[in-house]
């Protein structure tokens, strides 16, 4: 097979199996080409996913080795994009009774979604997350774009008990906004013992439902190693209780009645 | 730049715009490359596309032309992946109580649902879909995967009216499986008047839910053209009031108490 053919057939199995590693005779026998061969096409990819903005390709050196594909965003990309989306957010037309904001269109767009998954992958991916938890519904699809650049499955936690798929593990807790006691439920088979999670959700305010989510993973003796929320509103940073998160947009100063709204970009920006 | 680098930046772009239609003056100036050189380069990706069974690149003649990319599912990579799935699935501890089969952890790999989703869309893509819809909770993952084939937006019809996103249009419906009367609400502004619609679930019965979506999209002058679900409850055939859909598997002969269950493909394969 002609290398333009290999490259082409690489580029697509490697940007579908992210963080996994893939050993150089795989590569060998699918394409019918010389080691040497290979490890030149990985260079020529490696090369072009860095000028391209989407990340690099790194070498595993010993026997078991090979490479895997670290999918990252460009920071200029991706503060451009950010910007854009704050843009668009600060419609005052999104603003929703109790401080929240409408952004449905926007978490139905799977482009965009997909490019918020491969922001939130770009600061996960060295944590060797093993699964990527949120609570119905609005997370859902962030979670798995999230999950899909680090190639782990999806747990869902449900508000809803009545779910019949076997023995669950229920907590209540206080919703850190409205002060009302809440339920989450997760389905005992659904997380192994001990995981590596990165809990994802697509707001928060005070944060009570993420540290519901944290009380459950405990049950499952599980370590929180990373939280990503879309959009936080700072407006209520006073009674924020999760205080080690990573926002991509923060929203402040929503006033209701004279319909205004300020969106800029979250700490994912600005720490380091 | 090199043919081998265009080729690794043109492959992504395209697998990230399916469907998109995408004009060779766009690559020449992203790429800095003639038109001729493009057009060859497009050549050897469809031809690669194709060979490695994930779709074709199809020429759109005219001045306001390009190409689009058609992701499709090679038929014996399809067959065989579903009947690894099929296996999967006729465990009986997957057995749920009222009929059910427990999928959490199938619909919570992220690889797994993109190939779901990239089946439905070879089935979908010619049909000029504009939105794809579901109901929350467990099709969400599966509309996201097809909708990112198919390159268009999800709406989410939701089963709890509380949520607070503006003024509402909602149905009442009779669940065909348990004779309740349920109610399904959308967003007013999370669907455009006359849209083509897909409709997405995980699972279908008599086909109630399903029934309740093609109701509620009659309030938006919606077009259903497509309806896909995972997995059919064959049992249920006789008393499904939905006939035209497309299924990935059929679930037939579940025994709760002798812990039996059997899975075949779906209609998907079987008509054409």
């Amino acid at each position: 097979m002609r290398r333009s053919d290999r490259l082409i057939g690489m580029t697509h199995y490697i940007l579908e199996h992210p963080l996994e590693l893939i050993s150089l005779p795989f590569f060998s026998s699918r394409y019918n080409a010389a080691k040497s061969s290979i490890s030149e096409d990985l260079a020529i990819i490696n090369r072009m996913f860095k000028k391209e903005g989407i990340g690099y390709v790194e070498s595993v050196p010993g026997a078991a080795g090979g490479i895997r594909y670290l999918p990252q965003y460009d920071e200029d990309q991706s503060l451009e994009f950010v910007n854009s989306l704050a843009k668009r957010l600060e419609d005052p037309e999104r603003i929703l009774p109790g401080g929240y904001l409408f952004m449905s269109d926007i978490l139905g767009e799977p482009i965009t979604v997909r490019q918020l998954g491969r922001l939130f992958a770009t600061a996960f991916a060295p944590l060797n997350i093993d699964v990527v938890m949120t609570v119905a519904t609005k997370g859902i699809p962030l979670a798995y774009a999230v999950a899909s650049f680090l190639n782990v499955p999806v747990v869902i936690v449900r508000r809803d008990p009545k779910v019949t798929e076997g023995s669950t593990v229920s907590i209540n807790y206080v919703s850190g906004s409205s002060r009302k006691i809440q339920t989450m439920v997760l389905t005992k088979r659904s997380l192994k013992q001990g995981a590596t999670v990165c809990i994802i959700d697509d707001f928060m305010k005070a944060g009570g439902t993420i540290d519901g989510m944290k009380s459950l993973l405990k049950e499952f003796d599980a370590t929180v190693a990373a939280i990503g929320v879309l959009a936080e509103a700072e407006d209520e940073e006073d009674e924020r209780i999760i205080t080690d998160y990573t926002s991509l947009l923060q929203i402040s100063n929503v006033d209701e009645k004279n319909k205004h709204i300020e969106v800029k970009k979250g700490n994912f920006f600005t720490t380091d």
